[in-house]
């Protein structure tokens, strides 16, 4: 499993590519040791004053569950150092005044683009969640309720809707607890099927960080906790971005 | 692992709940024969006719890659026992005249509901697919090009859009393969990232049926195979649809 692990680091471009794994990316620098703080990551995600739109935030989709739980991290904000991340419409925006490793950085055609799980704008039709983060407790919390946009059975969440919201509160916990830049695995296993319209509660934790990856896990649940949704595991390689040049920004 | 997905399957409504295994939907009727034969559920998932709109044909957003491989599978399909499946806008109208097994029915307020791997609409933003299916050979091959609303890191697509094209194209193969109808587990591996707007090929194979579940494999590759952006796994649980009721129709 480390083994495996290993190769795909290579991959990804790790210094020293393994034998028999051809190098397909160029090759990039892997930092040994990560020098940005989990403080100094989290004041740059989360500047005071932005002109980017907030997308976690209240809107009238949201259902009750969703409200009040969303009021009571947000107490949780101001006593026990729970932080609520905002998710603008693209990662550009989260990232500014950086950018990829070089060897990952692909031309440009100024179209718009969208993170993928703010691919829908309309309210309520397709993801709407937010994502608290604990720093010191290398943990995550993210309220999501799945609109009538991500069907998969009919009046259910498709299942890779739920993939792929837990790819990215792993990806934005990765990054944020220790520059987790890339998923190299995810693992789920289903358990029940989320009702569209209703809240599903993901409980995100580091387990553990080692050679250069960042091992998570995520309990997804009803709000009462009686229905477990699903199970799932996520492995992200650890790669610092870059400053931009000046003429870049 | 089989142990587990047993205890999966419990929860999704075996008929003899394992110990410590709370059964939290409705008990469900799971047949120990399944007497759909692949071609009765071809035909019956690819009509001749159909008012519904087919999203899997051409559009002026395919990448030249995109188009040319689907022509050569459209070819296939005269000489070479392949299937082009249909892609209508919700699942609902996959399976008209039937319906989930009644303990997984939740009430529909009549919205506008999508299938999500078709959540947007405006060609070439979003997800563009389409999936051919060898039913003797029980494989798949899903055409697949992520738009610009599909991003992750900048220039890429989000890992969350490639996981759940391949629980899409699971989803369709196991439903036509053997009544595979919903997804126990999800293993990804990620190799490389997908740039947005090129063309990705996923090779999907049904590796065994056993105890009522579907094991099947996936390798996505460039057109060229040179380069390997994923490999994953995935097991989904058989279960028949019900006919619906005339009135429910």
């Amino acid at each position: 499993m480390i083994k495996r692990g290993f190769q795909v680091a290579a991959r990804f471009g790790h210094h020293k590519p393994l034998p028999r794994n051809p190098q397909i990316l160029p090759r990039l620098h892997l930092v040994s040791a990560f020098g940005s703080s989990t403080d100094s990551l989290v004041a740059r995600f989360c500047p005071e004053k932005t002109d980017f739109k907030d997308y976690a935030l209240p809107n009238a989709s949201w259902c009750p569950d969703m409200l009040s739980l969303y009021q009571e991290f947000l107490e949780k904000t101001k006593s026990d150092s729970w932080i609520k991340l905002p998710s603008f419409k693209s990662n550009r925006e989260h990232i500014r005044g950086l950018k990829l490793p070089s060897g990952l950085v692909v031309a440009s055609d100024k179209s718009d683009q969208r993170i993928f799980t703010r691919c829908i704008q309309d309210e309520g039709q397709g993801y709407e969640y937010v994502i608290f983060f604990h720093p010191s407790k290398k943990k995550s919390v993210c309220l999501f309720q799945p609109g009538p946009y991500l069907e998969g059975p009919p009046g259910f969440a498709h299942g890779g809707s739920l993939a792929a919201m837990m790819d990215e509160t792993f990806s934005k916990t990765a990054y944020l607890a220790g520059e987790g830049l890339f998923t190299l695995s995810l693992n789920i296993r289903f358990k029940n099927l989320i009702p569209v319209g209703s809240l599903a509660v993901l409980n995100i934790q580091v387990e553990k960080i080692e050679d250069q990856k960042l091992y998570m896990s995520c309990i997804t649940h009803s709000r009462d906790e009686q229905t477990v949704y699903a199970k799932s595991s996520g492995v992200f390689l650890q790669l610092q971005l870059e400053e931009e040049s000046p003429q870049e920004q």
